[in-house]
């Protein structure tokens, strides 16, 4: 035991380093004078203040003294039953209230799942590059995260299996895949349909869980809409959900979907992180759905942000240097930028914020390792006017590092 | 690793099954027709809903947009420096805006305390009984929580030696102490002053590191103000508060106050739990309290409580049977029955709701083993009409119980 606990000790306090480089680069990007493509936020016009305030007066004076209360743990029941509806209708998923989790964010979902499934050690397949916050909670829970490439067409199925061949071979069963099927953070990128189909079988065949980060799922700017994979086989997944996006992010409100009792294990767990979400924020968001704000919201932010990455993807086109590449996504709050050979992300970004006052996310935190030849370019917060100024300094920097 | 790991699973499910018995009792004691002394929930008239609705409003009208946005991870910075005078003007204890975190409730600063420091195994020394939730967290890291017993003046420090010196002959060291100095959870005690001296002079001796939950700490309803034990040792001490008790847990918002480099790490496990903690609870808490709200609703919320106390323990006079005694709690929610020898709370509780809607929380749940001879009740959300009929019903299983 002893000899564990050093490697645990040792494992967390790496991430809580590498976490801390990355708040370190967000703090920085915060300051006025930097144009940043860093942070995934909301652009704050989408908020529909007028509805929120009046809602939100309302719910104060009708349920208030109820609303400032403890709620149940897993989550306020009139919630739970009006998500499961929205699944159904928004998703074609039918769902029931006992399936579904009100959670502190989508994030808080994830280290819940976490929480009742890992043990040190343990195998998670993982998308790469992915989320960075998901591979945060993976390394303070112990596991090991096994990355599997994308492409073009998101996730490769065909590595994933080839990867579960190998590691069944060497007797290790994956806990999970965590992935993020559509405009996927970082990448942008979308999981194709055929590839969804096939992900499903393998999952079926293989028993294999899949936890499915859906955050920014419901903002398609182009193309065709795409069945969730807890929609093609719904026993086999775990689905995350958020309010972040298509609300906003300071109710810290999300959601879990899933089988009754991952669900129940999920909330006993819920009870020692936080015990239950907000009841303020849950009776908020629910009054702000049946009113039909939300569906509202959704609708007028797509045209908003669809106008904010044709910006972005001009501003690429017009000033990068043709050595970078860029995946140009269908809906979501970022875009990936693959570096000529030999540039360096990190080194980039701190010349890029010193030099040109311009801020990104570099590649290495959304890889197990490496990644320095990527860096992530969120269009979703920054604003339209500077959209242009900021990719002429970022290409400016990547000039001269070149030199 | 193979059987550390199975070890966890173990210890984990048990504690899952745990927490799973005791929601369920929560959950039977919401029935309408059940007189109710379980839940540690604030009584609803203490919320100041006219100045809430006013304060909120304005708060939507003139910071919404950010409200509803994102947040730094350690917290919306003027709320940590708010939070930091009032810790000097209320408790007397000079802080830093850096030396407060901002979290999702008192729990989920206990959660990252955890976090940061426990590795499975360790020992973690609690007052016994203690709070139950605090109990399924340790559980949840794996720590071996050891029992220091408590008496009417609270935590019996010279067991505490004691139990230090055992486990330093064991060759173990604590990580820290986790109690709850006023009018503790479950039991109601405080510990006395000369108690917190000693306490503090052992803290420093021993380079001990005692976790301060300060949940009840400014419902005083008689007697003198005892200081807080970080302001007697103060660079040992990591002190935790919520706003559940003095504002409403709806807002889901408590804050922990220790060493800068504490709540730097603290913050950075928050990353992977929820992020930041919700921007619109953050900046609503901060308006009412610059208004003078929360203070004027902590002054407000005594009396109201205090009569409570008063009621419950009239009725326990007049009610219970000899063999039973019980604390007088000096603030805080809770009270604490001692049972006749032989009788158990957990058959008891099965009794109490099922014959006579009655319910409370059975002993063994804030205990690491046993209990049964004890059982909590709670003041502070029953409706003072009904508390003498609760206390007669419940006297009444007692007796059918002893028959």
């Amino acid at each position: 035991m002893g000899s564990q606990a050093k490697v645990s000790a040792a494992r967390r306090m790496q991430s809580l380093a590498a976490a801390a480089a990355t708040a370190d680069i967000l703090m920085l990007a915060e300051r006025p004078d930097v144009i940043s493509f860093a942070g995934g936020l909301p652009d704050p016009r989408v908020f529909d203040m007028e509805a929120i305030r009046e809602i939100s007066d309302r719910m104060l004076a009708t349920e208030g003294r109820s609303a400032l209360n403890y709620g149940p743990n897993p989550g306020y029941p009139p919630l739970r039953a009006w998500i499961a509806d929205r699944m159904a209708r928004v998703e074609g998923i039918p769902a029931q209230r006992e399936e579904i989790l009100i959670t502190t964010g989508a994030l808080e979902a994830f280290h819940l799942i976490c929480g009742i499934t890992l043990e040190p050690g343990d195998v998670v397949l993982v998308g790469e590059p992915t989320y960075l916050v998901a591979l945060h909670v993976l390394r303070c829970f112990e596991a090991r995260p096994v990355p599997i490439p994308l492409d073009a067409e998101g996730l490769r199925v065909d590595l994933l299996r080839e990867t579960m061949d190998r590691l069944e071979r060497e007797g290790l069963r994956p806990k999970f895949l965590y992935c993020i099927p559509s405009f996927q953070n970082p990448s942008g990128l979308t999981l194709s349909l055929e590839r969804r189909h096939r992900l499903a079988e393998l999952a079926e065949s293989r028993s294999l869980t899949i936890v499915e980060d859906h955050a920014y799922g419901e903002l398609r700017y182009e193309g065709t809409k795409l069945p969730a994979l807890k929609s093609l086989v719904p026993g086999r997944v775990v689905f995350l959900h958020t309010f972040s996006k298509i609300f906003g992010p300071g109710v810290r409100l999300g959601w879990a979907f899933a089988d009754r009792e991952i669900i129940r294990q999920m909330a006993l767990f819920k009870i020692g992180t936080d015990q239950c979400s907000s009841t303020l924020a849950q009776r908020l968001v629910l009054r702000y759905g049946e009113a039909g704000s939300l569906d509202r919201q959704v609708a007028a932010s797509i045209p908003l942000y669809r106008q904010k990455r044709d910006r972005l993807l001009a501003a690429l086109q017009q000033h990068m240097p043709s050595q970078c590449s860029w995946t140009r996504p269908e809906g979501g709050f970022f875009l990936w930028v693959t570096l000529p050979d030999g540039a360096r992300s990190t080194a980039l970004l701190e010349r890029a914020l010193q030099e040109e006052k311009v801020a990104f996310v570099a590649g290495p935190p959304f890889f197990t390792q490496g990644g320095e030849g990527f860096l992530r370019l969120s269009f979703s917060f920054v604003s339209e006017e500077v959209i242009d100024e900021g990719v002429e300094r970022l290409a400016k920097v990547l000039r001269l590092e070149r030199q």
